[in-house]
């Protein structure tokens, strides 16, 4: 999906919500655990429910990995099942020297159809460029991500340019908005501002909404852009709304709120 | 495999060598490739061909990821098939908020036997300390990496400070020289010394020998500790030393060349 198209999505959905696939079988409803793939068949249902509500989803790999190379079938099953009306995000944050990043992005791009991979910057140009080789594909690079781990190392600083800095402005010259993102963390509102003078026009992934404690609100105010320019991710407040088996109902029942919300800030910000 | 049993392992057969194994389809002989599982064919006969001579075996994740699912069954059959003989690392560069570097970190420990994974550590504390959980397995954090981009932020400096040597310093606060190794290129020689200053007993994992240039003498003068502290890992010069049916043959003349010249180095640095 190119950047117009995601764009006419958010537009057309009046949503700029990524719903996150954190998929845990020690989370997810009990009567799906005797289903051939519980995993895929949780997801199969989140998906159906939510489909209205979000522009993108986001399985988050290592909740995959964990289960070996069934839980790798179950990740090639779900992003086949999400199919082309969706941003596809492969939460991976994968990074490595330049023939690895290669392989790393066949097993994203080419053997599955994700549109996009979280990247890691800390190996530099080289283990960021072969994702962006990839045609109509993304590299979403992590920034200032959500976590507290986020102040060791990330914000340290050399002249007036701290780490998060560097990375965005460096990254610029090595791709484009039209296959370029950055994860900034929602924890950190008042960095938006900062961040949009180096990097007015790429889309930022924005994880830590709902369970990490971001706000929705002062994201949008000092995050959005002409285009939006926000995919916000919600997680655990969506997919695991219930544990019951009402969960597709109760996620559908969330993502629809967060949907409304982000409807009214697309107003109140002009964007609509 | 604990600190004293790698230690142990290196003066038995007088020898640092980490062969790495980036197994590549379209590397490997061609009559491999209409076994049922042409991956973990090359890798057995590799494994038994070089064991004498190495103290670790490197799967590099992204060459079996690359290959979805089957790609995972080889990772898996592989990492068995080395056994407890010798040091195992998975080489996937992971790293994720807490609960997902929890995933990736049973993903490896749990569900494979792996005694130590590399992790990035953009992220910070939390995207580390849960692979330092694991009783009797090692997180290999990158320092200071092989590659060209290695420039791009590892030398960002504040103070008196490089972010490589924030990485080393703080990380060495999270975790001991028990469970937690650095990689630093062999690429960057000179740092060796500097490395040695602010960790003196941690082993580190040098890659960057042979086909990306580093020179294994001056590495080792500069790395080496009273523990030898080092393990340096080749790959392409030794598994596709030939492309023909001799391939194994190849590989292991290589390695026993390479551990040759390793019994001299840790005979002339008095190590034995």
């Amino acid at each position: 999906m190119n950047k117009a198209e995601l764009i006419q999505q958010i537009r057309n959905k009046k949503s700029y919500l990524c719903v996150g696939l954190d998929t845990d079988l020690d989370k997810i409803p009990a009567h799906l655990l005797d289903r051939e793939d519980p995993i895929f068949e949780f997801n199969k249902q989140i998906i159906d429910a939510t489909r209205d509500y979000c522009v993108a989803y986001k399985p988050n790999v290592a909740f995959y990995e964990a289960y070996g190379a069934k839980g790798w079938m179950s990740l090639e099953k779900t992003v086949a099942y999400i199919g082309k009306t969706h941003f596809t995000i492969a939460d991976a944050k994968r990074g490595d020297i330049g023939n690895t990043s290669s392989r790393y992005a066949e097993a994203f791009f080419k053997n599955m159809p994700f549109d996009s991979i979280t990247v890691a910057p800390y190996m530099g140009e080289d283990s960021v460029t072969p994702f962006l080789q990839f045609e109509g594909k993304w590299v979403i690079l992590l920034a200032l991500t959500s976590n507290k781990g986020s102040q060791d190392f990330q914000l340290m600083q050399e002249n007036d340019e701290q780490l998060f800095e560097r990375v965005i402005k460096k990254a610029n010259t090595w791709g484009n908005t039209e296959n370029l993102m950055f994860v900034v963390g929602a924890t950190h509102p008042d960095y938006f501002t900062r961040i949009r003078k180096i990097a007015p026009d790429n889309f930022l992934l924005v994880p830590g909404v709902g369970a990490q404690g971001g706000d929705l609100a002062a994201v949008t105010r000092n995050g959005i852009n002409k285009d939006c320019g926000l995919l916000i991710n919600s997680t655990r407040d969506i997919i695991y709304a219930s544990k019951g088996t009402d969960f597709a109902e109760a996620a559908s029942k969330k993502a629809q709120d967060v949907q409304k919300e982000m409807e009214n800030l697309l107003l109140e910000n002009k964007f609509l």
